[in-house]
């Protein structure tokens, strides 16, 4: 029965790629007449990898995996296809509105995530949670940077202080859906878990910032000084004061201002709008977009829509999810489909897998040295804090995207497809451990406070 | 205190317009390497745009107008704002990410517009809403043939058609809004202004197919032939032909399939699949992307979505509603911007505005004379189905996009920018006069069969 509903979905699936090879590659003028900028060529793009991306996460949800692992092994499958003369899922991997719409989803992913952790809850997870963040920052950071300097010998600085950067941030997303999937969701180890990964994403993002305002100087022909990071140190700074200023002043204000309008909708387009404006507010200091969407998810709280709810109106979150629901497989597909398994056969580059891959478990465990409070089974939550997920990803991706100089003086990117590559496999491996590694430690019945 | 919440909403406009004014328009090096095809600018212009729409929505509804009318001239607004120096949204009338963002919404939108009507209703309505239908389809694009023939004599024919196909398809949105709005949408009339309305839609788009194609052909160094018009419209016919084939014996076992699945946003992903499918597929046949997005809304029926009801998921259109909030509005508000003021100030213009205009409301009064039932109100038939909206929008976009070869021999678009604002200008006055004279026919006390 579940192979056969799995096969009625895919019929149409393999349809539409049928197509796809069918269609010829250049349409006829008057059918692309009425794109507007939108070749219909990038609709049924867009609903491929949409179909690709339920398939593969009701496959991995079905053996007991996060849906987002079937999203990025979907896209690494048809972005791989090419290997067997299928060419017609190229273009998707670097369109323009293709990335632009994973970019949104994005943006709206990470000020869900930021919605879904509040100041005053991250405050009460205390000092426990900080120190766990703290140790499992620091730990992969030097990990992967050594990991790099070894396997990378050629590179600049810059990139293994990137390749460091990735390894930091551990998933909230996956790391709540595995702890949840396990039944662990109230036990006060999970909750450590959860809020350090919370600070994780924050000062991940923190890193990255630093790094991207270094790659920055570089480019413009200086270097890092240590005034320089202080400056781009100090922006960061002021950016979440101020946004955390803005969310105490003026966002009550507005919200209630908006309640009193009448038409429909308001709630949820003043909040992606307050999402996009931070975003770029952030570009202005120099941070990532996805910075400023985090820090107004952060900034919103529930009671800010009280007049929205006391009329009947939807949950934002429950508004926001149809939104995210269309665009974030965008993102994790097309990040799947830029893996160029090609580069695999170079037998050193799977050596960076391995070696990056370990980094990024074994850094973790150090979070369990970190743990102050007595009677609490340290082993788990060192092991909670491995998935890695969206956060290196877009990290990643944005270091595909920063050109910056190599030894010859040529501009290259930061992280190049070989390096690509490795990230994704070692977001998919940490992923795919914890589950079994954490049900084993949890299921030895080493007893836990509640 | 009405005024006090739109004052409090505009405050952050303000500072929107204000910081896109600051910005310097080339953004430093390091903020633009994380864009991914997304510069920042976009993502401020969006939020401007949004509440923009939200405004001019809100400011409407309040003087009982429907809330597009508000998105639309918001748009012209800050579309002409140019005129005092404020260059700053010009990018935005014809950015792709914008333009695709506004054209994936009109798709939505028209999935909806489909998904709200079904083939079983449209029968049921039966020949009333036909005969309707028909009359306010052949008086409106004759009587538009005309007017552009008249102010527009060295316009190929083809131009004249295309001015005459806009005028054709009174918007069923809007018509119904009106309608609810006056507490009339029980009333026979009502139900077959709005069947009408629906059928409008499908001749609408059937004639902009047969001239999409006749240009196409004209592109292609040839005339429009009557054997050509006949294999255009052989390929319409077969399209929906297909389509409601699909919908009928395909449709309900992927739905069925679909529905055992277990992974969340399913059906809204296997829907928005479906409409991507179906946009594309009608382009294939020379048919415009929204031709597909309706029939695919037509074709799907809630009986298909039961096995998602039964598990307590939200209704299709509930879930589809926060995208289309989301993107509809960057429609609207793009297509006001496009609306270039400094063309009314050629006199001959604002005649061909003023003829056009009229054409539109005179041309749908020929629907009172081809009500068959007796005892109705058939003066307010005529009326009520004068609003012209999207679907006139939308065909007119299109003929922006469609180049044509002029009297020498140069190609132009079909619809140029004077045409273009005389057609949203158009649309205004249409909204604006349907509820005062329905509210005024509706309000005689001539009887009604209920």
């Amino acid at each position: 029965m579940k192979n056969r509903s799995i096969a009625v979905l895919a019929a149409p699936a393999l349809v539409l790629i049928a197509l796809l090879v069918w269609a010829p590659p250049a349409t006829a003028a008057p059918a692309s007449g009425d794109s507007h900028g939108l070749p219909p060529m990038i609709l049924i793009g867009l609903a491929a990898m949409l179909i690709v991306a339920k398939l593969g996460g009701e496959l991995f949800e079905r053996i007991g995996q996060p849906a987002v692992l079937g999203e990025l092994i979907g896209g690494i499958i048809i972005g791989n296809l090419v290997l067997f003369g299928f060419t017609a899922a190229e273009p998707l991997k670097t369109d323009g509105i293709v990335s632009a719409l994973a970019q949104i989803g994005v943006i709206l992913l990470l000020f869900e995530v930021g919605l879904e952790s509040s100041l005053g809850e991250m405050l009460e997870v205390g000092w426990s949670s900080l120190f766990v963040a703290v140790a499992g920052v620091v730990a992969p950071f030097f990990l992967g940077w050594g990991v790099s300097a070894y396997f990378l010998p050629n590179e600049s600085r810059l990139v293994h202080v990137f390749i460091g950067s990735v390894l930091c941030a551990t998933s909230v997303g996956i790391a709540a859906r595995v702890l949840k999937d396990l039944g662990k969701l109230a036990l006060r180890e999970s909750r450590i878990i959860l809020g350090a990964a919370v600070i994780d994403d924050v000062i991940g993002l923190l890193i990255l910032a630093l790094v991207m305002g270094a790659v920055g100087a570089t480019m413009a022909g200086g270097s890092l000084s240590l005034v320089h990071l202080a400056w781009l140190a100090t922006k960061t700074g002021a950016f979440f004061v101020s946004a955390f200023a803005i969310g105490h002043y003026a966002v009550p204000h507005i919200f209630r201002g908006a309640g009193k309008l009448r038409s429909r909708g308001v709630l949820l387009v003043l909040s992606i709008c307050f999402c996009f404006w931070l975003s770029w507010l952030a570009t202005k200091v120099d941070l990532a977009t996805i910075v400023g969407a985090f820090a107004a998810g952060l900034v919103l709280e529930e009671a800010h829509f009280k007049l929205f709810k006391e009329r009947g109106e939807h949950d934002l979150r429950e508004l926001l999810e149809p939104v995210t629901t269309f665009l974030v497989p965008i993102f994790f597909v097309q990040m799947g489909m830029k893996v160029d398994l090609r580069v695999f056969v170079r037998p050193q580059l799977l050596g960076f897998v391995v070696a990056l891959t370990v980094a990024a478990i074994i850094g973790k465990q150090v979070c369990s040295l970190a743990v102050a409070e007595r009677g609490l089974n340290r082993l788990a939550i060192g092991l909670g804090m491995i998935p890695r997920g969206e956060v290196g990803l877009i990290i990643a991706g944005i270091g595909a995207t920063l050109m910056l100089p190599n030894a010859a003086g040529i501009a290259e990117p930061v992280i190049g497809p070989a390096t690509f590559g490795a990230v994704v496999i070692m977001v998919i491996v940490t992923t795919l451990v914890t589950p079994p590694l954490l049900k084993w430690v949890l299921g030895r019945g080493v007893s836990s406070r509640q």
